[in-house]
């Protein structure tokens, strides 16, 4: 029963989130022909939702909706291995859907192929750099202060939306909803393997690097 | 003595958020052309001032300004049914004064009719999930971090604005007022049922949803 | 001493506003042509250094900044009256100091007469309301949560810059250290008794109006 | 061991902050043609990753990233002298590589040599200032609410970008490694001494200045 709470959390958590990076692209590009207003008026909803989600759903289900952040938690052992299956299924299936809430909100076809070319070594390396980014952030607000994660994923994704070339997907399952959009923040299919390569790389080194910048000295531990 | 107190603030805090809504509408369409700039002018004003009336008057009257936030309140029974009317009546006099002080202050006729078409299936749609969404957002802040809220209910707001076609009124007692002024964010009285009736399933929902998926477990309450 | 450095910190606190609220204005007005991009540029670095200089100089000097908010304390006889002259000298002078700062910095005449027409009864109820506001937030988060205020203070303002007419000057020190600058933000001399009397009286109706919401009740008192 | 974490700490921190301020900067003059907007896409980012990173490191090396922030508490007598050439190193070789990696997300030549002009009295004065407040906010913050220094400095740079015509590099290592790029934010080479020595003096000034304000009154030490 609570594990099912935990993945309902998880799939409209990531569904939120995907219809709001969704829907607030497809507003922005509707009203305005400046592309960094644009890519503005879908930053500030964007870093805006993640830090409600993650207050109310964090403490349910960790609120990664995210199968990186789910992936290096279990690097970590902070989340089983028989867990990672199920939340990644919960995680992609919201973000799924809040792409078709978006469609139907803005009265467009619910299904779309996204022909968003988004490719190549330069994006690759900007979406590992995001991911990163975004682990050390989570895992840093863990180590120091854990009320402060949700504000601190939020403005952290705010700045990576501008200062990545490829606006920080950083996130597998948001990058799979987004490629059934044709719309501001589409991405191609084909173009999907890279960026979730790339993402899943840059969790991976953030479990390392942070892990060893952040480990707590012995004699503290002996005191704990 | 103090039910008066709570209703002044209820009237007073829906004033100020509607003279917030409806006054920077004027003032970004006056000063652009370009509608998403206007929108962002019309936003992060909305936004920031939430958290400044939930956080004043959320001790004093639990600052709903919003007859769907009191419907779900009574709904779950954390609101005396006896009071839902006082407070929808205090928050739809204090919301349409507040779109009034706004056209004084902005030297414009004091009470206008809105000609702006807001209507149709997914205009529907978007108001039901911003109101769920809103309505997420504080049950999940009362459950995990009450002194969050305000912030909760500012971000939100922030994002819905941008990710929901309709702008996120999310409030009836804000529509109302605003179908009082025939500027930027006003709403034409003919489609005020559609927008109100919309709100309240939303949320009718989230307390249903919600009150699932954040329910205290058993052992938890059997040791509080 | 102690008092030296209160004056001090008033004086530093209100020039450093001043210099934000012109430079940020002069900055905008000459990377842009849209009007309300440069009240967003006006209103972002605003409310930012706001809450900076509110939480830094706060527990010193109560971080007023402002002769209205100094008089709305003398009111509350939270401020001595006898402390309220040299508060208010400490601020006009600190102000006007910011305004040269600022012009030194942008290569400017240093001292300027502003030729901004900012006058009429929609701009003084606007100037009321935005200071009745003003102390609102001020009062509100004395109230139930001190450590916000800085906060409070900087979004109120960041909202108050679009939903008042006026854009909401609130504060009679910055005004007058405005009339000095014939850019952005700038206010005509002969404006401001209208302005710093609005101010004035909104402040008062804030003492009256919120000091009545805002009352301990008797119970609460006898049991503190 | 720990001294080794620091300056990893340092340098990638300082890394990832320029990083930001360099790719920001790319992205938003790609964007768009209209120079505040572009500002604005450069200053939300940095100002937001500030507050993450200050957040995730501050506990484990302060979160300099700054060279006259180090010497400032170097001369606080907060850092030993002979910590002061290390920090310094390793936030200027942070810097350095975070230039570098903007410019492989952005699939930039990776050294390049800006030709941006900033030079000149007011420049150097501007420059002061926002070296002097920045260093303002952080003893402030440290004084009466270290828990704040995240969002204090964080806020302070998002104003100072528009306030101070230079718009606030306010940091040797960040300027050095700006001398890297020749987009956005670049500054040339033969201007970095004006703007060092510029925020020197301005560190300086804060630590006498500040340091007197915000003096622990004897009786209040006694206490202690």
């Amino acid at each position: 029963m609570t594990f099912a709470r935990r993945l309902t959390a998880e799939a409209l958590g990531t569904g939120l989130l995907v219809c709001t990076v969704v829907g607030s692209g497809i507003m922005a590009e509707t009203l305005t022909e400046d592309v960094a207003l644009a890519l503005l008026g879908n930053t500030i909803p964007t870093g805006a939702i993640l830090v409600v989600l993650i207050a109310i759903f964090g403490p349910l289900s960790g609120a990664h909706f995210n199968p990186a952040v789910s992936f290096a938690f279990a690097l970590r052992r902070e989340l089983p291995w028989s867990e990672l299956g199920p939340y990644v299924v919960a995680q992609v299936a919201g973000g799924v859907l809040g792409t078709f809430a978006a469609h139907v909100m803005f009265d467009q076809a619910i299904v779309q192929t996204s022909l968003h070319v988004r490719t190549g070594g330069a994006q690759w390396f900007a979406e590992g750099v995001a991911t990163f980014g975004l682990c050390a952030a989570i895992f840093g607000g863990l180590r120091y202060n854990k009320a402060a994660i949700p504000v601190l994923v939020g403005l952290y994704i705010t700045a990576a939306y501008w200062f990545t070339a490829s606006t920080s997907f950083a996130n597998p399952a948001v990058a799979i909803a987004r490629s059934f959009t044709d719309t501001f923040s589409g991405i191609r299919p084909v173009d999907l393997p890279g960026f979730i390569l790339a993402e899943l790389v840059g969790a991976a080194v953030a479990v390392a690097l942070m892990g060893w910048l952040l480990a707590t000295p012995r004699n503290e531990e002996a005191r704990a």
